[in-house]
């Protein structure tokens, strides 16, 4: 893998990047979509690919699990398994095993913990994780990280920072694999000097780049991107930094303009099953009745699959009759906002007007979505 | 709408027709996919189209429930709702008031039933029936049928045939639009001069095409295609004649060479949605574990999407995960399979070869698919 910055901005630390892998390149700032199962919900990779997505994100504890990596690595690896010939990016199972599983017992080795499938008992350390990542054959791989509950206190988080680098420094040993990069988490919860250590810890063992873990759990937005800004700069400019599980369109532009590279989030696949769409003008709950028998598209001028072929009306109906075409017209809209989001920031940073398209982003939130017909006439005030 | 015949078979009853409507034209024999509730469940019409789809069905009683005909008709009628504008056919929610509402009150003028969704209550007659349709816009329309339970005698079947008519003929006079053409249904239960005095009462109200309603409900195999084929002998041949309902791939296939031009039925998209795959050898359960990286696709040579992207392994994994991306796949994979049987069947009635493609479509049946790995090497008879 090959990073390199193409363009720093002129107002904020946002930069525009390039990664170049062995099933090609992207530009940075990215959203990843989130393929948990070695599928992106509802869409194939052919809907990804019109919807602009660059690269995709697997999960390691869920595949490891069903169907295991042996069978993805007999067929391909994930690029053949999932018939998605463009970059993807595996985590390392770390948050999974403990957000998901049961009894889990930690060691130095790594974790022992029942699968939230069938309760039969598994272990995944580091050499684990990373020997289960290679049999994926994602192009980008994580380091396998502790990750402590929201509730953790300090000396458990200093603790388990401690033990994220020892794991850490293991996953460099146990790589083996020329053709994938493997990126560092930082670890340690809300705490600026652990977040600090956790980083100059990473940063010494000498990663391909850089993953802030942990966030999003219960923490409020400002100590997020607090905590996000602290930490990107202990990290190298010529490293790209990747802000895990997040998150909302204001959560991206507001890390990209602290200086981060790459997102992943359920956010925008999620919404869509359940009937939230986004708009540049706010977020539109597609059951509302006054969509009942509305002609236009979710959004004028929005150039996905679903906008230039469906109606807010019929997508309503489907919705409603809970048949599975909407799941699908729904994530193709969402993934399309988001990855045109990007793009549009991206040529904001290029153009050195970041700012003023901060500015115009919020002022256009909530003047459209549900907040139109709420208020009709009205311009609220964005969510920030 | 137009209907020619442009060739009669050499070796059975068996014929190839075209029908022109204000959506375009489509070839006979043809099989239709249900799309109940303005939706082939699992595929956009994008997809219908890729599987060779010429024309699908929509529900009446489902649509006139929910959304409403109204919402349906001011949004373009179903062409435009759907965004399919190809033919389409509706029912005339005769088969549903019977199959899925509750508490049916039948006169003279109609049926007052019970919605399945809420309970509220409706009343549909031969008049109803033909202004939500008019209003739905569908190229072919149905007359509303009375459908007797498998289990009704003759008394009350002779009562049904009657009154069948008299709708019929009701309907015939509701109608205004020019450009849909009506069709009426045969029934008669399993009573060949029933079905032979329906036969005749409604070709002396000349329709623009004539179905047979009532099967597939209960009688055995042999049974229906008899009274298809005596049914048939009755009705015109310069109409085309629809078999509601039916079925499998053999049902499709015998059925033609008893002069059979139009079919609907779930058993593809409903098959593919439970794992079940058609191929020209046999049918095939995709969540058979011996598919767990088996690479190959669902059948060798296949054209459709999902063969030419999926393997029978990533396939497996979907479906077991379920992730919703395997009810498209499959579904794809099995509407393409009903189309191209309707093309060769046709092919092989244009080359005078409609009986040796019998011989050789039950032949390879069973080779293949799950009998395949069950008895290796064996050659299993057809279902025949």
């Amino acid at each position: 893998m090959e990073f390199r910055v193409i363009q720093n901005c002129r107002q904020t630390r946002a930069r525009i990047g390039e990664i170049n892998t062995g099933h090609g390149r992207f530009t940075t700032p990215v959203f990843m979509p989130v393929g948990t199962q070695a599928s992106v919900k509802a869409v194939s990779s052919e809907d990804l690919k019109a919807a602009g997505v660059e690269i995709v994100l697997a999960n390691t504890y869920h595949l490891y699990l069903r169907p295991g990596q042996g069978v993805i690595a007999r067929l391909g690896g994930l690029h053949g398994f999932m018939n998605w010939h463009r970059p993807v990016l595996t985590d390392s199972g770390g948050f999974q095993v403990y957000s998901l599983s049961k009894l889990r017992t930690i060691t130095e080795e790594g974790v022992t913990f029942q699968s939230h499938l069938d309760g039969s008992t598994h272990f995944i350390g580091p050499k684990e994780a990373i020997g289960i990542q290679e049999a994926l054959g994602a192009d980008i791989i994580m380091a396998f990280d502790e990750c402590p509950p929201y509730s953790a206190d300090y000396q458990y988080l200093l603790d388990s920072v401690k033990l994220t680098t020892r794991w850490a420094r293991r996953c460099l040993e146990a790589k083996t694999r020329e053709d994938q990069a493997l990126f560092g988490i930082v670890q340690g919860g809300v705490y600026e000097d652990l977040r600090k250590r956790s980083a100059e810890d990473l940063v010494e063992l000498d990663f391909s780049g850089y993953a802030l873990g942990g966030l999003s759990v219960g923490e409020d937005r400002e100590t997020r991107l607090d905590i996000v800004s602290q930490t990107r700069e202990r990290l190298p400019l010529d490293r790209p930094v990747y802000l895990m599980g997040v998150g909302s369109p204001e959560d991206l532009l507001e890390a990209v303009l602290l200086g981060v590279d790459m997102f992943d989030c359920v956010m925008p696949t999620r919404n869509a099953r359940n009937g939230t769409l986004f708009t540049s003008r706010g977020r539109l709950t597609i059951k509302n009745a006054r969509f009942v028998d509305d002609g236009r598209p979710i959004e004028e001028n929005c150039g996905c699959y679903t906008c230039s072929h469906y109606s807010r009306a019929y997508l309503r109906h489907l919705f409603m009759a809970k048949e599975i075409l909407a799941y699908r017209l729904n994530t193709i809209h969402n993934l399309y906002y988001y990855t045109h989001l990007m793009a549009e920031i991206r040529r904001a940073i290029e153009e050195g007007s970041i700012e003023e398209y901060r500015k115009r982003f919020y002022a256009l939130q909530g003047t459209g979505g549900n907040a139109l017909s709420l208020h009709p006439g009205s311009r609220e005030k964005g969510p920030l």
